[in-house]
């Protein structure tokens, strides 16, 4: 049986990375880098530096994969990304094949495993049997509370973690992840928002304060910042005055 | 002007040390290990166990102190809470009186010190200026989703974030934290559960089905840790079935 790692490596900071994933990633006979196209080439990049900085197995190696975009265009959000992780799978199948007998390989996650990424579901629908190891990693939220120097929940108070798709009313004190329409402009002047983009990495770039005061701001930076890296990766909290 | 470190260093494994943890403590010049009694030893000792293993900087040393009770039978929580962060705040205060100046202290906090403890509001209580910075860890909650082998949000969509006297209606993906009273007895017997205690650790139990199903197996399952461990700290996912 072959054994498939999914490795959390942190939200982009190199230092994010667990001895466990380091472990992890040593114990690969093969590493998986996905290429998402020139402009998300500085992603792809950390991921080599992190293979680079900390693999030390001398008989592993790197093999990069194309990634299919998703059909953004299809009205049925999950119709179209049924159809995106069919295609990975059929990808993942034939990466799958070049792995020796009770060899391991490493697929290399950004942030957590388990948090708004595809991979578990993904190697779920594999052809054939494989034991998999999920090694759980640092995310974006975070590293945002970390920047901000804030705690994400209040004294016994829950949290919520949604997509920028489905925010509504501000009840709790709400995380937006994946959010590419701005939807903090939907919300409710009155919120503070702790925002971050390029969390632990030397871009990182926080603001936070009143949402109707610092909103603008947060969009133009927004704007600009995704026109200097060619891609952007943000992620908020939306907190209500106490 | 002297440095706070607050350092998240996971959820119970050394091995979910980041390397910026493992950093963060060879800067310290002083470690700070609470001392919860006789029957949270165990954590200490692996507080312990964590230096040893990562803390190569020949020049600091270990402190330890004892943590107050917090009062639970004050009827008024966030009293009870207010009364106990400032009794922990006192004893920092003492605790960093013999960090030298321009120097370093960290406190080592399970888990991420963004959730759930109460490190960076006791720290915001402190006499004096003092530089912070905050380390993520990994959290229980990443470590319960990878021990079952699942993604912590389905596809697109929110997941709640709570505590065990607040557990209501199920309605999105919830995770219950610092339940000691089993609140999932309460919940509908129809949804799935994820649960695991000593999540991490050599000591860690999965248990996972239908509530209704798996509901008195837990229970018993968390007398029986308790009354060998001492202690015992876990975490569940509750899940509706598609």
């Amino acid at each position: 049986m072959k054994t498939i790692l999914i490795v959390g490596i942190g939200a982009g900071s190199p230092e994010h990375l667990t001895v466990q994933a380091i472990n992890a990633l040593n114990r690969a006979d093969v590493l998986f880098v996905p290429d998402k196209g020139a402009s998300k080439a500085d992603l792809a990049d950390l991921r080599r530096e992190i293979i680079a900085r900390y693999v030390t197995n001398p008989a592993s190696r790197t093999v990069g994969y194309r990634v299919p975009k998703r059909d953004a265009a299809n009205p049925d959000y999950g119709a179209g990304v049924h159809d995106w992780h069919e295609a990975l799978a059929g990808i993942f199948n034939g990466l799958l094949e070049d792995v020796p007998d009770n060899g391991a390989a490493a697929f290399l996650v950004w942030g957590d495993p388990g948090l708004y990424d595809s991979t578990i579901r993904i190697v779920e629908k594999l052809r054939g049997e494989y034991a998999v190891e999920i090694i759980p990693g640092i995310t974006s939220i975070q590293a945002l509370t970390a920047a901000h120097g804030i705690a994400l929940n209040r004294i016994g108070k829950p949290v919520h973690i949604t997509t920028g798709r489905r925010l509504g009313m501000v009840t709790d004190d709400t995380v937006v992840m994946l959010d590419g329409q701005t939807a903090f402009l939907t919300a409710d002047p009155e919120l503070d928002i702790f925002w971050g983009a390029y969390l632990g990495t030397p871009d990182e770039i926080t603001i936070a304060g009143r949402l109707g005061a610092v909103r603008q701001q947060i969009v133009e930076t927004r704007k600009m910042a995704r026109e200097k890296h060619g891609w952007i990766m943000d992620t908020y909290l939306l907190r209500k005055r106490d």
